[in-house]
């Protein structure tokens, strides 16, 4: 972000987190605002306040930021940013609900402003669980924390955002009342990462990808995206969810639209997500038989992971012996209009399964079957892969002649990611969406209307597959997934590319 | 070659090679036949019979070809190897045009084939000054060492095949009164190369390169063919030739068709002979005014290569010191088909140069003047590199997202040629060419066709040039060519990719 230093310095603000000793604030947004810190990304004029509800003092809070960050930073804690982070780090305990406490939080605000001259412009972002948006939000109104003559206020919602349609228009209908769209940062850590904001660059930037991405020339498309993890202690939240929720609703759907849209009008945020959002209009409606047919669900059994005997979804904490929540989907769909039609897109998402990655693999139609292809000489599509995580970079599949052969045809790759860049390198995905919301640059973060979408797509088919329950457990913790979730591609002489 | 192992145990044949003395024999084909007996490639019932005009015993010779192979073979000698090697070489003392003479040589390869079983199978290697082939060829057929009743007979040529289009035919007269088309190997070992061979695989194997592979997506084709060596002692041969005769009319053209030709109707020699031809023939004629233009002669003067000072053409051994012979070509040319009309083609080689290499680069057309490139931004246009020596591989540029950068657009790129091969691991295009004579598949040899198309596209190029006596020397020794071949492209707002 070298050349962005200097346009940084200028913005100026508050961030304001609720949930302040929460998971997501200590794995991610501590480690997220140390790093911008260290490599001097942040605005001169900003300061971070923890809002949670434990009584503590700064020093204390600090002693366990200074734990988080040492834990889950890439960088490693040295003295010169430490200090200055220590500088914009404050503490202020608040029961959210209590909504008298709001003037507390205001007055406090309001001092940290004249301290770091932050002009009152504010970062309100809900680490919290949902059920305290609605409040959080009356409250900030209410007690005006939002609003008036100075500076700017900004929302920020971590998912789930909704847990329907009904629902998400619900609350965004709340939301609205308080923030206009364009201060309402929907977060999707997915779309921070490096290789997703990539995609729009790699095609548009790229004659040669760009020219052959149609259903002329792709066979088809596949998302994937892994996870080795159950669901932890999570079993609460994930009852009610399951994958369609969790994953698909948004970090599936996101990827799939920045792959499959039509090229912007402009690089503005709403010029990119009227694309994004056409493409989610676009995915052809699934009937019931197509439900049966093209979508699966899994739930995972006891298995081995990486060596580690681990438990049944069903004997997970917090979750029913008998539950029929959905830990994996795989699907096949079809984006209805011209560039599209006729191209299968495979998803599959899942926990608990065989490998801990996110990509996307576009794969190319074959040669006609004439010169080498002629005879029973299999052959081997071209194929880019699009790599998220662990790994990230661009891998691409193609036929070359065996060396020292005069006839024979094998695969040959180029691989940016083992070449130039680990995991370790890239900015975590927070870091980016945190200078992104201080920038007002809206571009990674969900719109309503394509939220909308997402959840009128998800909610179809969830709604069948309440009608039907699952035969869970269907899938070995560990696999790749159930067997139909193989055959689903068999069927149509594909397979996944692992 | 593993597959081919057991095809090529079948065949059988004594490969006579005329010039058995000579530096093409030391330097290319004994050290690839011992690589090819090293590798188990050579027929069960195989010789080598090397007939030179020096009195030797097979002792004397073969101390010889010993000392050749161990300095020019890629392999290692192992005892077992030359002992197998030792066993089939023989060496006769011949006066060439001592017409003669030829019952002796008739003689001795009856009784080497007794002694191998080759079945009166020969091939007729003419290693010698092209002032031979016509004499020899004649002998052969006087002293009916070709025809007869058994096996077959093949005539492999060395380049030059005449030194225009009438010399040319005439040669190809006299050559087709004794062996027909097909048993005639006009030999350019650039086709034997690796990458060379690889061009119809990376084509007809890869939608993703054939689909783009026209005037539509590709901007332009270059073809540099460098040498950092001068002449050496062949100053009497060059004199007379110059680069257009030495490289363009064969390396070059050769190369220009297997990139721009249809694909064949079959994988046959002719099928494909027939395509290559025919790019050819579509190359669109040289004005005068245009050779003005689109043509750079050039000839070296006197440079450092090397860290070396090296000294200019017209001192060099046998070279006239007012000698007007280009060492150097560069020239744009256009194929006049549905196919390439309008797609420049670039191709450059010459003596004395900055680098030893052999590629041929693809460089696509760049994305519209929108998003990404709507403002200044310079555009890297996407290129594909055939790398064809010393480095093998290809090697492919495209635009990538710098990472941790929100906007900022880098080149990456891919290669194959360093991951996975270098040249030694290679085998010498001689090698190949051997194996394909053996087997008779003429595949990677010129057809009289396409000979003939070559030097009528070169001669009318050379005609013009010896009207207009060259400004020579007009580039330095160890650059990459004078100044015009720069603006050449530089006028089109092109440049060389080096």
């Amino acid at each position: 972000m070298d050349n962005e230093r200097a346009s940084n310095h200028h913005l100026s603000g508050i961030i304001v987190i609720f949930g302040g000793t929460g998971d997501l604030t200590k794995r991610k947004l501590l480690p997220a605002l140390y790093n911008l810190v260290c490599e001097g990304l942040v605005p001169e004029n900003f300061a971070v306040v923890a809002v949670g509800r434990q009584e503590k003092t700064r020093e204390q809070y600090l002693d366990e930021a200074l734990a988080a960050v040492s834990r889950y930073s890439r960088n490693q804690i040295q003295a010169p940013c430490w200090e200055a982070f220590k500088k914009i780090i404050y503490y202020i305990q608040l029961d959210f609900l209590a909504a008298d406490e709001y003037n507390k939080l205001q007055a406090a605000l309001v001092q940290i402003d004249d301290k770091h001259t932050t002009g009152g412009n504010r970062v309100f972002y809900l680490a919290v669980a949902p059920e305290f948006f609605e409040p959080i939000v009356h409250s900030l109104h209410t007690y005006k924390l939002v609003g008036g003559e100075r500076g700017w206020q900004r929302l920020v919602i971590e998912k789930p955002f909704g847990r329907d349609l009904p629902s998400a228009a619900r609350l965004n209908q709340q939301l609205s009342q308080v923030f206009c769209e364009e201060n309402i940062y929907r977060i999707d850590h997915y779309l921070g990462k490096e290789m997703i904001q990539n995609i729009m660059v790699l095609r548009f930037c790229n004659p040669v990808f760009e020219s052959l991405w149609n259903n002329k020339y792709i066979d088809n498309v596949q998302i994937l995206l892994s996870e080795k993890a159950g669901i932890g202690s999570r079993g609460g939240y994930y009852e009610s969810a399951g994958a369609m929720r969790d994953m698909v609703q948004n970090h599936v759907l996101q990827t799939l639209s920045l792959i499959a849209m039509e090229p912007p009008v402009a690089l503005t945020p709403d010029a990119i997500r009227n694309e994004k959002l056409k493409v989610i209009q676009a995915i052809e409606a699934f009937t019931p038989e197509r439900i049966k047919q093209d979508v699966v669900f899994g739930q995972y059994g006891a298995g081995i992971q990486s060596g580690q005997a681990v438990k049944a979804y069903r004997d997970e904490e917090k979750v029913d012996p008998q539950s029929n929540t959905e830990t994996f989907v795989a699907m096949k769909l079809y984006i209805q209009n011209f560039r599209w039609s006729g191209t299968p897109f495979y998803i599959r998402t899942g926990k608990r399964l065989g490998s801990n990655e996110g990509k996307i693999v576009i794969q190319f139609k074959t040669s006609p079957p004439v010169l080498y292809f002629s005879n029973t000489l299999a052959q081997q599509p071209n194929v880019l892969v699009i790599k998220i995580q662990p790994q990230v970079g661009v891998y691409f599949q193609f036929c070359t002649k065996k060396f020292g052969s005069s006839e024979e045809i094998v695969s040959a790759t180029m691989d940016t990611s083992n070449d130039c860049y680990t995991n370790g390198n890239t900015p975590e995905a927070y870091e980016r969406l945190i200078i992104d919301i201080l920038r007002g640059d809206t571009t990674l973060f969900s719109r309503w209307d394509e939220v909308e979408a997402a959840w009128g797509f998800v909610d179809q088919i969830i709604a069948r597959k309440q009608q039907v329950p699952g035969d869970f457990p269907n899938y070995q913790a560990g696999t790749m997934g159930p067997a139909q979730a193989e055959e689903l591609l068999a069927r149509d002489e594909r397979k996944w590319w692992d």
